[in-house]
C-alpha cells in the first residue's frame, strides 16, 4: 500500500476491503512520506519494519527484488501521485489496484493505459460503486435488452460535506482536495463527478459522445468547483443529465442513476444499495434485491443470504476479489474470467478523465456542445 | 364552464374540486362545439337547456344580461382556446379561472394580462401542485428563511404515457396534443413542463434569468417534443436543472421539486404528497406531514385531522377555494385575503410563457444561454 | 344529516364526501339538540329554516311525510344515539348512512340489522377505509386466489392522539369518547379497533372463530381503554393479531393490513393508501397503484388518472357513491349492481360489534380464548 | 472455529466477521466430526494439517496445551452441541464466541452461564443486530430517557424461507433444524424468536414478567413449529407483541422493532439498518443515519463516512470487535470498557432460553399467562 498512513482515510477502507474475501495480506507500505510517521504506521498494521518504506520508488525496486515481493500495490495517495506511482510500480512488473480518479490529467491517464497493456499488468481502479451486486444486475438486465432501447440517462451525485465554508470546517484549511496542485483542475468533478460518470457508464454500455457542462462553486474561499450540472448526448439518440455536489445541503452520499428504456425503467440509490427500482413502460414499480434476483452477476458479487444487507465495504471487496481472480488468471496466461471481467480498470479511468477533460473545455467555452475525445465503455 | 363535455377528461376533475368546498354550483356550459354533444352533455350535469351553449361567446353575451348570470368561468378546452375564450369572458366582466397553460403564445398570455388587470377580474390558473398543504407549507419556511440563501434547484416532472408509439396506443392518432394548431408550439413543454417550473417558482420564490435547453422527439411520428432539459441560472446566483418527459418509462406522474440552500434542503414528490422532507445540513432527514407542520399556510389547505392523507382533487379544490375567496374580496372591492393570495394567476401564467418561449429559442440556438423575458414571480 | 353541527368533526368530513360524486344534495338536518344551535349550524350550510329539526324524531317524521322528504339520512351523532336515530329513521322509510360503530352493544347491533331487512333499508355503515380503491383490490385478489389459502393476518390501527394526559390537552375534559355511557364499553375498541377489525374481514373475506384479547389503559383518570391486542384464529388454521391503540406515541393514523398466503403476501398502510404491496412467496415486492392495476373493482373507486394520488376524503366519498347506487337499485326493485356490493352495511356492523363484544369477554377472563358469536362476513 | 465445515453457512459469516476488524487469526478448526472433511476444510482456509481437528474434545485438549494455543473458539455448530462444546473449551480455559440459541435448554444454558463465571471467561452470543450502529444508538436513547417511560413493545421476526412444503424445496429432508434432537425442543422460537427477543431487551433494557404464546406449525409434515405469536407483560404495566415466522410469505428477513415511549417513538428494520426512524409524540418522523447522529455508541460501531451504508457483515463484526476488546481486557485483568460492554454475552442467552422455555410452557397450557423465569437483562 502506497499512502493510507496514520489519519488517512480511504486507506483504513482499503485494507477491510481487501481482508473480507481473504484473498490478500497486507506485508509492505510506504504508507508515509514522512520517514517516522511511515514507520509507526507499518508497525500499527503489523508490517516488518524492513517492509516499511517511506519512498515509494524504493519500495517498487526492492519489493520487485523480493523472492515474497508484493505481487500487487494499492494505491491510496492524493490524485497527483497516483501516476508516479502507479508508474514507478509497474516499471517493478507489479500489479496496482488504485483509488480514483485514475490521474489528474487525460494524457497521463492515456500512458498508464498504455504502460500496463504493454507490461501485461492489471491495472484496478476502485469504482467502487460498480461492486453492487444489484448494479452488477442492472448492467446484466441491459446486455439482455430487458429496458429495450435506452433513451435516458439521470445519474446524480451529492453529498453535503463541502457546502459549509471552509472557516466554518467544511473542510481544513490545508485538505488536499482545495489544492489544484493536488486534487488536479477538478474539485467535485474529479472527486465524486467521475465515479457518477464511471456509473453510467457500467451499467448503461454507452458513452455519452457530446457533453455541455458548467461547473460552479458556491463556497467562498474554495479554489475549485464544487458544483458541476452536465447535458450529455449519445450516439444512439439517448439524452442525459449528469450532477455531482459537494454543496448539496443535507444529502450525506446519494448516488442516484436512473436509466429510462424504451420497455423499462432502472432505479438505483447507493444509500439503500439492498434494493434496486425495475418499472416496465407503464407497469408496477418492483424492488429487486440481491437474493431475490436470479443473477450469476449478482450471486458473484453476494455473501450473505437473503435479507441480509450488505454495503459498502463489500462492494468495495468485490472490486478486491476480483481484482485477486484477475491477477491470478494474469500469472497463469489465461483470461479473465468473465465474472471478474467487470472490474473497472484503466480504460475506465481513462474514459473518466476524457470526461473531466470535455466538461473542463465546455465550462470554458460557456456551455457549449463538446465532443468527448476517444471515449470507449470500460 | 368551457369545454368539458362528455369523454373530456380534465372538465370531470375540474368540477369535483369546484364541489369539494361548496362554493360553486355549475348552472352553465358551453360544453362542446358540436351542439347536440353540448346539450347531451349538459342534461348529464342538470343544466337547464336554455344555458347549455354550444358557443361560448354566445355563452359569455347571455350571461352577462341574465340577472342570474354566471360570477366565474372555468376553461377546460385545448390550450389554442384558452386565451379568445378567456378573453370574451372577461369582456363581458366574468372571473375566469383557466387550465394551464394560459396560452400559446407569450404575446396571447401578455394581452390577457393586460385585459385582467383593466378589467380588474380575477384570472385563476390552475397549477395545480401549488394547491397541496405540503407546498404551501415549503413556500412559507423558505420566506422564512429556514433553508438560508437558495443554492440549487432541481425539478422534475416525469410521466411514460406517451412513451409507446402513436400506433402502439400511447396517444390516439387526432389527439390534440400532438397538434401544433392547437396544443401550441411545445408538446411536453407547454403540457406539464410549465408546471414544475411554476412549482420550482412558487416555492423558491425566485424566477431564472437564463436559461439553457433542448428538447427532444424520440417517439416516432411524433410531431412536438416529448422530453426537455434545461439549466437555469438565477440572479442570486444559484444554478437549477429542470426536465420535463412523457417518454420517462415506467414514471407514473413523478413531480419532484427539490431545492438546495445554505441552511437546508427540502424535497417534495407529488405522488407522496402528504410528506414534505426537511433536511438540516449535516443533518437528518424529517418527514414534515401536514397535521404535523404548525402551519397557517398548511392549516388553510387542510380539510382533514392528521394522518389522513389528502390527494390531488383536494390540491385542484384548493385553489377553486382560494379563487372563490379571491371573488368575494375583488366583488366586496377590498384586497385578496393573505390566505388566498398564492392563487396561481395570469401573471404565473405570463411567466410560463416566458419561460416556454425562452426554451424553445435556446434549442433553436442549439442550446444557448437565453434571457428570460421580463420574468416575474406570479 | 343528524349531528354534525357547528364545531362537530366528522359531520364535515362526511358532507365532502357527498358531494364529490355529485349524488346528493343536503336538504335537512337536525344538526344539534340545542334548538339555537341547530338552527344556525342550518343556516350555514343553506337549509331552509324549516327543515333544519332540533329533534331527530321530529326530523324523521315530518321528513317521511314531505313530498320532496329525504331519501336518506346521515349520522354522525356520538356512538349512542346511531341505534336510537337509526331506528327513528328506518321507522320513516329513510334510507340510513352511519358513522362507525353500528351502536354500543351487540344486541342493539342486531336489532337494527333485522329492522333494515324488515324494511328493505340500505344502512350503510362508514368503514371508511373499505372505500379506498387498492382495499377493493387487494379483496378482489384474494377472492381470485392469488395469495393462495390465508395463513396469517396482521392488522393495526395506531395512533397517539390520546398518548397524553386529559389535563395535558391529549382529550378535553368532557369529551363524549371519555364517557361510556356516550362512547359505549370500550374506548379504541369501539373508536378505531372495529375499523381494524373490518379491514381484515373486508380483505381477507373471513371472520375470525376464537379470540383472546386484553385491554389496556396507560393515561390517568382515563375511563376508558386506550389499547387493545388481540390474538385471532380462523376457521381454516389460520392466525392473527389485532391491536389498536391510542397512545402509539408518534403515529398519526396508521391503518396498516397484511395478510399472508400460502402463495403471496398483501401490504397496505392507508398512510400511502396509493400503494398497496404484493409479493409472491420466495419473490420481489411489487408496489401497486391504481392506475398500474387491471382492476374493475379498482377502477369503480378512482376518479382521477394514474398518478395523481387520491386520498381520505375519496375513498370516503366511494362509500357515498356506492350507498346511492344501492339506494336507487333498492327504489327500484332491483339487485345492488356488483361494483356497489361491498359496500359495508348493518351486517358489518353486527360482525364488528359480536368481535368487540368478544374481547370484553375474553380480557375480563384474563385473556382466554373466547368464541366470537354468530360472526358472518360483512 | 467448530462446525463451518465446507457446505455449511453460518461458519462461513463468523470467518469474515473475525476478518473485517483484523483482531482475530484463524489457526485451528473442527470444521467437521468427518476426519476427511475436517481436512479438507481446514486445508481450504489455510490451516496448518496438525491443527486440523476432527474432534473438539481433542481441539480443546491439544489447544491449551500449545504455547501459541488458541485463545478463543468460535462455535458454528448445530444448537444441540454448544453447550457440550463451549463446556469443553472453557474447561480448558479457553474464551467462547458462540451462535444463538446458547444451548437446547434452560438448564444447559444455565450451567454454561456458571460455568463462565467461574473461569472467568469471556462468553460472547452473536446476537447479530445487536452489532447495528443504529441500535446501539437506540439503546443509548431509551437510556438517557429520550423516548420517556416505555409503554409499548412491538417487535417481529419474519421470513419465509420455509414457507413452502419440505418436498417443494423449503427445507430439504434431513435438514437439521426439522430435528428436535438436533434444534432442539422450539423451530422458528429458537431460530429467530430468541434474536426477536433479545433485540427488544437489548434496546428496551427491560424483560418481560409475563408472557402468554401460541406455537403454529403451517407446513406439513414439519416436526416444529413455523410460526409463533406472543403477548408480554412488563413489571412497569408496558406491553408487548412479538412474533416471528418462517412461513411469512414475501419476506426475506424483516426484522422490525418499534418502542413506543411516553415521550417519542423508535422504529427499526434490519432490512434498512442505516435508518433509526424517532418520532417525538404528536410530531414529525426523522431518519437518523449513523453519521448524523452524535453518538460515541454508534461511532464506536461504524468504520466509514457517513452516507456509505454498512450491513449484515459489519454488525457482526461489531461482536468479534467487541469480544476481542472483552478478551484483552480479561487477560489484563482489567474490566470491560464501556464501548465493549453491550456485546451480548452467556447471560443474554439464559435470558433467551428462559423466554423460550415460558412460550413453550404457555403454549402447552393453551396460551395462559405465564411467568418468564428468573429473567434479567443481558
Amino acid at each position: 500500500m502506497v499512502g493510507g498512513g496514520q489519519g488517512a482515510f480511504i486507506g483504513a477502507v482499503h485494507r477491510i476491503a481487501a481482508r473480507i474475501d481473504d484473498q490478500y495480506e497486507l506485508v509492505a507500505g510506504a504508507l508515509s512520506s514522512n520517514p517516522e510517521r511511515a514507520q509507526s504506521s507499518g508497525a500499527a498494521l503489523h508490517l516488518a519494519p524492513e517492509r516499511s518504506y517511506s519512498d515509494y520508488r524504493e519500495m517498487a525496486r526492492a519489493e520487485s527484488q523480493r523472492p515474497d515481493g508484493i505481487e500487487a500495490v494499492a494505491i491510496v495517495t492524493p490524485n497527483y501521485l497516483h501516476a508516479p506511482v502507479a508508474t514507478a510500480f509497474m516499471e517493478a512488473g507489479i500489479h496496482v489496484i488504485c483509488d480514483k480518479p485514475l490521474a489528474i490529467s487525460l494524457a497521463e491517464g492515456r500512458q498508464l493505459a498504455a504502460l500496463a497493456k504493454q507490461k501485461n499488468l492489471l491495472f484496478a481502479l476502485t469504482h467502487t460503486y460498480s461492486g453492487y451486486p444489484l448494479l452488477r444486475h442492472a448492467r446484466a438486465m441491459v446486455e439482455a435488452g430487458e429496458i429495450g432501447e435506452l433513451r435516458l440517462v439521470q445519474v446524480e451525485y451529492s453529498q453535503d460535506w463541502l457546502a459549509e465554508a471552509i472557516a466554518a470546517g467544511g473542510m481544513s484549511e490545508g485538505n488536499w482536495h482545495n489544492d489544484p496542485q493536488k486534487a488536479g483542475p477538478g474539485g467535485v468533478l474529479l472527486d465524486v463527478g467521475v465515479h457518477a460518470y464511471h456509473l453510467a457508464q457500467f451499467v448503461s454500455g454507452q458513452t455519452p459522445q457530446q457533453l455541455l457542462a458548467e461547473l460552479s462553486t458556491f463556497v467562498p474561499n474554495r479554489t475549485l468547483d464544487d458544483h458541476v450540472q452536465v447535458m450529455l448526448r449519445y450516439a444512439n439518440g439517448a439524452k442525459g443529465t449528469l450532477w455531482a455536489s459537494q454543496v448539496a445541503t443535507g444529502c450525506e452520499n446519494t448516488v442516484r442513476l436512473r436509466l429510462f428504456g424504451s420497455k423499462a425503467q432502472l432505479d438505483f440509490d447507493q444509500e439503500q444499495p439492498n434494493e434496486l427500482w425495475f418499472t416496465p413502460q407503464g407497469g408496477n414499480r418492483q424492488r429487486l434485491r440481491p437474493g431475490r434476483v436470479d443473477s450469476r452477476a449478482a450471486a458473484h458479487a453476494t455473501r450473505v443470504p437473503a435479507g441480509h444487507p450488505e454495503g459498502y465495504l463489500e462492494a468495495f471487496a468485490q472490486l478486491y476479489l476480483d481484482a485477486a481472480i484477475a491477477i491470478r488468471a494474469l500469472q497463469a496466461g489465461q483470461p479473465v474470467p468473465p465474472e471478474a471481467s467487470w472490474l473497472p480498470t484503466v480504460e475506465a479511468g481513462v474514459d473518466g478523465l476524457a470526461f473531466a477533460e470535455a466538461v473542463l473545455r465546455s465550462h470554458a467555452s460557456g456551455a457549449q456542445w463538446t465532443t468527448v475525445e476517444g471515449a470507449q465503455a470500460g
